[in-house]
C-alpha cells in the first residue's frame, strides 16, 4: 500500500527497459547435508557472469517462515502487499485453467460431493473422482441455463471445477457452500453482510441458489457425484495497475494460464506466441521489446519439478533457461533481474517459505558486490541482503533511474 | 499483531516438536578490542557442530539500538510484540519474586520512601535502605487488613516491595501515587479515566487509598522508611495462549520465577523437577517429552554473569549448557533453536541493544550456511540474517513444518 501510493507519486517516464525473469519455485535445498541446491548445482555460466557483474539478494515472498502460494508471491514480486490485496480462490482457480474472469464476473470454485438420500454429505470430496469420471458430469452442469446470468462451467482436476457467473449487478459477496463437514446438507449460498451494495449480494446469492438447484436435479442419478458445493466466490479485485503505479507499459510472456490471469489483473499485456521453451519466450519477447518497457516472463517447470521432488529434472530446467540467456541479453536490458517468486525444493515437494535468491544486473547503476556465482548460499552475502520480496519494484525502478528524488 | 493474526489462521496440527533454548543474556562484547565474546571464548564443540550443520543468524529483540527488559524480550522471542502487549511493572515485579497474579488480581510495584513532619517527600528511595532493614517495616504492611479485598506484601530487594491486591470488580487503571520530585507529598490514588469498567477502577482506587491510610500509619515512626508509594498496578494482560496462535501445547522449564510467570500468560505449562543446572534442565524436559509439541528452556545464569561484569563465570555457564547439549539432542528435536533474549556484554555489566546470536537446526528442512562455529561473528554472515525476534516462532513453526501455504 504505502510502496505503490509512493511508487505513484515518485514515478517518471523514461528511456530504460526492465526485464523480469522468474524462475518459479526457483529456492531450494540440498539433498543431503553439505550437498548443493538445485541452483547451485546447475551448469550456469552465464547466470554466473551476471552474478559476478551485478549483485545478489535474498528476496522473502511474504513474513519469514510462511511458505506462499503462486498468486500472493507473484503479487508480491509485482510490488503488491499479498496480505492487503488478496485475490479470491475462485478467480486464481479459474485463471488456472484459462477461464477469464471479467470485472463484472463472479468466480467460484466447485467440488463434487456424494449425499445419501436424506440429502446428507457422505464424501465431501466424491471419492476424488477421477479427472475423466467428472468430465460428463461438468458437461451436465454446462448446459444449465438460467434466467438473467450467463454461466460458464468448466473442469479443473478429480473433483474440482469452477463456475463464473456473468452478468450486470452481481457481487462476489456470497458465503461458501461447503459445510466442512459430512452429515449434513450442502448449505444454501448466502448473501454476506456486505457493506458495499447489498443489494447486489442477496441478488447474486439467490441467482447462485437458482443455479444450485438446477445443478443438483442435472446430476442427481450420478453414483460418483449427486451433489456439488461452491467456495471462494470472487470478483475481479481492481489492483493498481502498472501503468498508474510505476508509468510503464508492462507485458507478460508466459505459458501457464494463471500467470496470465494475475498478470493481466496488475494491468500487463499478454500475447500469446509459439512454443513453450525458456528460448521461445525469449524469442517472444524480442517481438515486442520496441513496444514495452517492463517484461515478465515466466518459466514454470522449476516449480513443476520441485513439486515431483525431481533435483535433476529441476536443474536441467535451470540450465535451458541459463543456456537461452543470451538471446535475451542480446536484447541489452537496462535492468535485469532473475529470481523465484518463492521456495519450491526438490527436497520437500512442495512450496517452501526459504528466502529466494535473486540476481540484480543493471551496468549502468548496480553495486557490484564480491558474490562471484548465482546460488542461495552466494545470495546470503550479496549486496542487495534480504528484503521483502514487495521492494523489488522499487528496486528495478530506481536502478532503471525511473524514479525521482524523494523531497528536496 | 499482524504476525499473530496470520500465525492463527495458518497454523495446522504436525507431529514434530520445538526446542526453544535460551541462555539469558547470551549475546557479548569482547572485554578487550579484538579479543573473543563470551559466546566466542567458551568451548561448545556441540553448539559449533550444529551451527555447522544447521542455520545462524542474529535477532533483534526490540527495535536496533534499544535494550529490552526481560518482560518485553521473552515476549517478543514467543512472537508478541512488546511494543503493542505490555505486562505491567507491578505483574512482573510480582513473577519476579513467585508472587502468582491472577486474572482478577491487581499488583503494584512499592518503594519505600522518606517525609518530613509536613509529610513532604525528602528521598525518594529511603537512602536506598538494606534489604535487612526493610524486611521489618515490610512484615508490618503485611499485617494490614483492609475490608473487601485480600492484600499480599512481599519484600523485594532494597526499598521496594510488591502488592497484589486480590477481589472481584477490582481495575488496574490506577495512576501511580509517586510524584516523581522530593518536597512534595505522596499522591492519593486516583483512578484513571478508564475507559473499560470505570465504577472499577475508582473503587480499586478507594481501597488503595484505604491501605496507603492503614500503612502510613503501621510504618510512620519508622526513622528509615516512614511512607511510601505505588506505581505500576497492573493485571493480567490477557495475552493470546499458545495452543490457541499456534496450535502448540508448550511447556516452561525455568528456574526463575519470573520466566515462569511470562510463560503461564502465554498459555505454557509450568511443573516443578530437581535441581536448577542445564542438565537438570535438559533432563526434565525428557520427562515430559511426549506431551508436549513446544519446550521453551530457560537459562538464567549467563544473564546474572553478564550483569556481575563476570566474563569468565558467563564462559563457564554457556560451556555447562553445551556439555549438557547431548542429553537434549538425545531427544530428537525437530527444530532446535538456540539463542538468548537479548545481550548481556560483562563488559557492560548489563542487558544490551546489540542483536542476539541465534542457532536454528532443523535437519529435515534448514538450509546450511556457511558459518562453521556459533558465535556473534559468525551469526553476522548467517543464512538467516538478522530479524525481529518476533520473528521467530513464524521461523520455527515453518522449520517444523506446521504452518499451511498462505493463498493459493
Amino acid at each position: 500500500m504505502a510502496n505503490l501510493a509512493l511508487m505513484q507519486k515518485l514515478t517518471v517516464g523514461a528511456p530504460t527497459k526492465i526485464v523480469l525473469l522468474i524462475m518459479d519455485g526457483l529456492g531450494g535445498l540440498p539433498m543431503t547435508e553439505g550437498g548443493p541446491t538445485e541452483l547451485e548445482a546447475a551448469y550456469r555460466p552465464n547466470m554466473n557472469r551476471l552474478a559476478a557483474e551485478g549483485t545478489l539478494g535474498l528476496s522473502v515472498p511474504v513474513t519469514l517462515g510462511v511458505t506462499p502460494g503462486s498468486g500472493p508471491a507473484h503479487l508480491a514480486l509485482f510490488g503488491y502487499d499479498p496480505i492487503h490485496y488478496d485475490i479470491g480462490r475462485g478467480v486464481l482457480e479459474a485463471f488456472g485453467i484459462g477461464v477469464p474472469v471479467g470485472p463484472q464476473d463472479v468466480a467460484a470454485r466447485g467440488n463434487f460431493c456424494t449425499v445419501d438420500a436424506a440429502g446428507n454429505i457422505t464424501d465431501r470430496r466424491a471419492g476424488r473422482i477421477k479427472t475423466e469420471a467428472a468430465a460428463p458430469i461438468v458437461a451436465k452442469l454446462a448446459q444449465i441455463k438460467i434466467p438473467d446470468c450467463e454461466v460458464e462451467v468448466v473442469a479443473v482436476k478429480e473433483y474440482r471445477f469452477v463456475v463464473v457467473f456473468r452478468g450486470a449487478g452481481l457481487s462476489a459477496e456470497v458465503d461458501e457452500t461447503d459445510p466442512q463437514r459430512t452429515g449434513v446438507p450442502p448449505l444454501p449460498a448466502l448473501a454476506r453482510n456486505a457493506a458495499q451494495r447489498p443489494a447486489d449480494a442477496l441478488r447474486t446469492a439467490d441467482i447462485v441458489n437458482k443455479w444450485i438447484a438446477a445443478a443438483r436435479e442435472a446430476i442427481k442419478d450420478e453414483p460418483l457425484a449427486n451433489a456439488l458445493t461452491l467456495r471462494g466466490f470472487s470478483g475481479d479485485p481492481n489492483l493498481p495497475k502498472y501503468h498508474d503505479v510505476y508509468k510503464l507499459r508492462a507485458a507478460c510472456t508466459a505459458v501457464y494460464p494463471m500467470y496470465k490471469g494475475v498478470s493481466q489483473l496488475v494491468g500487463m499485456d499478454v500475447q500469446t506466441f509459439a512454443g513453450d521453451t525458456p528460448a521461445d519466450e525469449f524469442a517472444h519477447v524480442k517481438t515486442i521489446w520496441n513496444d514495452y518497457d517492463f517484461f515478465f516472463i515466466h518459466v514454470k517447470p522449476t516449480d513443476s519439478r520441485g513439486e515431483d521432488g525431481d533435483f535433476p529434472g529441476k536443474v536441467k530446467v535451470i540450465e535451458q533457461v541459463d543456456a537461452a540467456l543470451p538471446a535475451l541479453l542480446d536484447l541489452k536490458p537496462d535492468v535485469l533481474i532473475i529470481t523465484g517468486d518463492h521456495s519450491t525444493p526438490a527436497k520437500l515437494l512442495a512450496h517452501s517459505w526459504h528466502p529466494v535468491p535473486l540476481l540484480l544486473w543493471a551496468p549502468a547503476t548496480h553495486m557490484r558486490d564480491a558474490c562471484q556465482e548465482f546460488g542461495e548460499r552466494a545470495c546470503i552475502s550479496g549486496g542487495l541482503g534480504r528484503f521483502q520480496a514487495t521492494d523489488l519494484m522499487p528496486l528495478a525502478l530506481g536502478h532503471a533511474l525511473r524514479l525521482e528524488r524523494y523531497g528536496a
